[in-house]
């Protein structure tokens, strides 16, 4: 997607303090303070224009939300959505997701979500794809034993590549289907403004969980 | 496929018995003694005409091949290449495969090929795809600890059903491709004779590699 600078964005952006904390490496670690609760916390890598996050903030209020971006022309939208749904159990992070370990501690985060993530397709790109072993390497440290990477795209490439990479980083993978909107796993599935478009198109979507290889481990020592 | 039956096939097969031995379950766990060599053992499982392993056979003389076929109709075609090649390093198991363990000792077996699998596509068949809970049990116990299993197939519900029974039984999946002809794991591919029609008819193959779960307890360790 082309993105227009628009003029007044980061000015607007300061207008959110609750939503869009300025100083947010200082919660690092405790962000229970900043949400003043000790919910689960569940983080978008790369939230665009937030319809996922914040329909799931709306829904589960027991959980806390983040929605990482780098484009504040996107953000700011993401941004109005949860002022206007009123939203508390949700804050954004207008930040290159390579700068994660900045953000949340080890082991603080529950779930990350990777929605239609840009494929990269081209070959000299692959360290930009947010399944390379690089980023499942940062995940894996800030993620809990039990918590997990949920990942949803319609580029069959990038999920070919992304299962390969999360089995070469001992995820355990779970839920792997080629179809999401038909198969088991379709209720209760929140749609991406992206998903939306792609399945009114009659596109495949495919989605898997990888949960963390502490959990395989677990699973080894039960199953020998 | 429609098998049809023709008379004295049984009668044929008993003409070849140094490539199908008629008591095979002696040899179980000392099939080195049949080949007269302690070579790797790999085994493809539902050979059908035999094109695939037979070609390898003739590829690899210091590799034991063994076709693993129910329908004596077909599997008559895959000895008589064998024959017509005059190898000497594969044998056929006219059996159920069910009955695997019956001719293999644990850790016997190096390497399993399911080829074109019949996808049984029908929830109440699951119990009989070749990738069913069950049938990788029994492969992980008959593999040895290095070993793997390959699998292709041109139907993509087996492929997504056998990559989650893989990762639930803890196999380590490696090369995982959604279009074996167009991937870099195309070289040194050899074709069965489905395959070699559907790709004539433009159709995508998908190729995985499972090792066997004792090589990710042993990466799990390297990792931590």
């Amino acid at each position: 997607m082309r993105l227009r600078k628009k003029p007044g964005v980061r000015e607007a952006m300061a207008n959110y303090p609750k939503l869009v904390p300025q100083d947010a490496e200082q919660y690092k670690g405790k962000w229970r303070e900043f949400f003043g609760n000790n919910n689960p916390i569940h983080v978008e890598l790369g939230t665009g224009k937030g319809n996922f996050i914040t329909t799931l903030a709306e829904q589960n209020p027991h959980i806390n939300y983040f929605g990482v971006e780098l484009h504040e022309e996107v953000l700011i939208k993401a941004v109005k959505k949860a002022e206007e749904k009123g939203l508390a159990n949700i804050a954004f992070l207008w930040i290159n997701i390579r700068e994660l370990e900045s953000y949340f501690a080890p082991a603080e985060v529950d779930r990350f979500y990777l929605n239609f993530s840009d494929p990269w397709p081209k070959k000299r790109h692959a360290k930009r794809r947010l399944t390379h072993n690089d980023f499942l390497k940062q995940y894996k440290k800030l993620l809990k034993a039990e918590g997990c990477i949920q990942l949803k795209t319609d580029n069959e490439g990038l999920f070919e590549y992304s299962l390969n990479r999360f089995a070469e980083e001992l995820f355990l993978l779970k839920e792997i289907t080629f179809d999401l909107h038909n198969s088991e796993y379709a209720e209760g599935n929140i749609m991406t403004e992206y998903e939306a478009k792609f399945v009114q198109k009659g596109m495949k979507i495919f989605r898997c969980i990888a949960a963390h290889p502490a959990q395989l481990a677990a699973n080894f020592v039960e199953n020998e």
